[in-house]
């Protein structure tokens, strides 16, 4: 730290992403990326807008929403796009907690959201998850907070329903309800449908996941008119032309070949179920996720001693210290040759354990 | 505004951009960007990358911050990379200016500075340019306040020298200045050569103007480590994967073949000259500019009414309604074609209005 940083940031500790190595030597599946490609026409759209670089990027970013407005259902005046969905939550963090609105989220959730309230010192209350690691909806319920849930959940993969949602939200009405879903597309049920109910519902979603664009950096949220413009001023404060032109290209091409990136979703789907049952065969416990990961705890190794050894071995998972859950590693479900190396080296692993 | 958005906000006036009309048939002079496409090597990057979009892109950006550091001189450490410069610029109001330590800036200026103020809610003072738009060296030194200066100017495109810029960062050693570079790559000096030797010197520079990549949202900052490091601690806080792939490789490609920027640079200070010297010769009021624009006020037509007419033939430049210099347009230098156009239509109104 510098003389000169503020006294108001001397306590924030930064968000610790999950390792990006720049060799690419491992069986990556430690930051739930897609292991498909983007397809043909999303590299074609990027390789056409690239030759007009040295124009800005519609700072409204309009053909982009139009388009997803009508895949949605909503108008374009309900949706904001972001640097990645991250910029997104910044945003919302921002606009809709303060003193007088604390924030309430899961004991265990995506670990962004604490960095938030540290950095923006926002009031917040961490809501512990059952045993099992499912949450209660009644401790949402008429809360008089700012709530914020990624659904499905991070790093559990566990949903709530829509309806599920919808209790929260309605009972909720003098505070934004946050639903970051950022997993949705892997098989759980969107909130989306009620944003025209609910003027204080704000969904979050992003391409980085289902839609094979992570090194994009292109997430979306979808609410009502009133909230997007609050999100929409605190935007053009802060970096009107927040996304750039390869990306919007990239963004529009996906969203117009959708059926590619719900192929690979329903690809996901059964690899994680299939990796789920094998994974359970070897006596791990593993919540039933809707996301691309599965969170997996052995009886045999520990969390950490299972990330470490699947590292050595070239596979990289992800592991995180927090107390109730640092026997578990969350692995990213990638293709199916892709989990079958991770339980080839799972099985090693467990047998020089036990030998 | 919903009723949800925080009361912090209530007075917050978001920055405007420059229009970007999005069917493009206008001679566009109005937001500074450079009329020469990226060299296809460039483009070929891109390209190359778009394949593993998948992928995050690399949150630390190290091979582009190392091509960077070579070719200024630092060390990697000494680098930070945003989404745009505008982004940095706001990690530095943030990281460097509050309640205790107030921002000074010239009153006219980047109009982005004010707002980040209001928005950060941070005490400010604008300290007024001479009657003839250039700024008094004087008036920053021994400030003890945080100092902003675009240099050159913006919309002026009046430059401090080096040993200008030296003065005001010497005489301030218990505050940061913050050197905002964007424009400095046509004929100005950098501060850059000093950074080794103030460590309350932060010097903001883009890839947007001088580097064809405006669409690419890429800038940096480079300073002392530890500047460097506290504005790496809210980076990764607000968004870790702040540039994307395809940026980043753009950027490297575009490092690696300076020299077709350069020319280009020359290309447009050429234009510049022929430019003002035609807009003297009308009788313009045109400041000495080292950036890629003309600040230039007509002895016979208002300032928004020759945006106004300029609009209405194809022709769009900038207007800003800020007192002291409404009566001025501010031109982006283009290709010479676009230089010949522009003098054209001002021929034409300068003709009507005299008749």
């Amino acid at each position: 730290m510098s003389r000169y940083f503020s006294g108001r940031f001397a306590a924030l500790t930064p968000y610790v992403p999950g390792e990006q190595p720049q060799d690419m030597q491992y069986v990556k599946l430690n930051t739930n990326e897609s292991p498909f490609p983007p397809p043909q026409v999303v590299l074609d759209a990027v390789s056409g807008e690239s030759a007009c670089l040295q124009l800005y990027s519609d700072p409204d970013g309009r053909k982009l929403r139009e388009k997803l407005s009508v895949r949605f259902g909503v108008s374009p005046e309900q949706l904001i796009l972001g640097n990645g969905s991250d910029e997104i939550l910044y945003f919302a963090f921002m606009a809709f907690a303060d003193d007088t609105h604390p924030i309430a989220m899961p004991d265990i959730s995506y670990g962004f959201y604490p960095v938030l309230c540290s950095l923006l010192n926002l009031p917040n209350e961490r809501i512990p998850l059952r045993e099992d690691l499912s949450l209660a909806v009644e401790d949402y319920c008429g809360l008089g907070k700012t709530v914020v849930i990624a659904n499905p959940n991070a790093p559990t993969g566990l949903a709530l329903s829509r309806k599920e949602i919808e209790r929260i939200v309605a009972s909720n009405p003098e505070h934004v309800v946050i639903v970051d879903e950022a997993y949705v597309d892997f098989g759980a049920e969107s909130a989306l449908p009620l944003v025209d109910r609910y003027d204080n519902l704000l969904v979050v979603q992003t391409f980085s996941k289902s839609r094979s664009l992570a090194g994009a950096r292109l997430g979306f949220a979808v609410g009502n008119a009133a909230l997007i413009a609050d999100l929409n001023t605190l935007r053009c404060s802060i970096n009107p032309y927040n996304v750039n032109r390869m990306s919007l290209a990239a963004g529009l091409a996906s969203v117009e070949n959708d059926e590619y990136n719900l192929a690979n979703c329903r690809t996901i789907m059964e690899n994680r179920a299939w990796t789920r049952e094998q994974l359970a065969k070897r006596g791990f416990q593993v919540p039933d996720s809707r996301a691309n990961f599965l969170f997996a705890k052995s009886p045999a190794a520990g969390g950490e001693a299972l990330y470490k050894s699947l590292k050595e071995r070239g596979v990289l998972v992800r592991h995180f210290g927090q107390e109730r859950i640092r026997d578990y590693i969350r692995i990213t479900v990638g293709s199916a040759d892709q989990m079958e190396v991770l339980l080839k080296k799972i099985d090693e692993i467990l047998e020089e354990a036990s030998t």
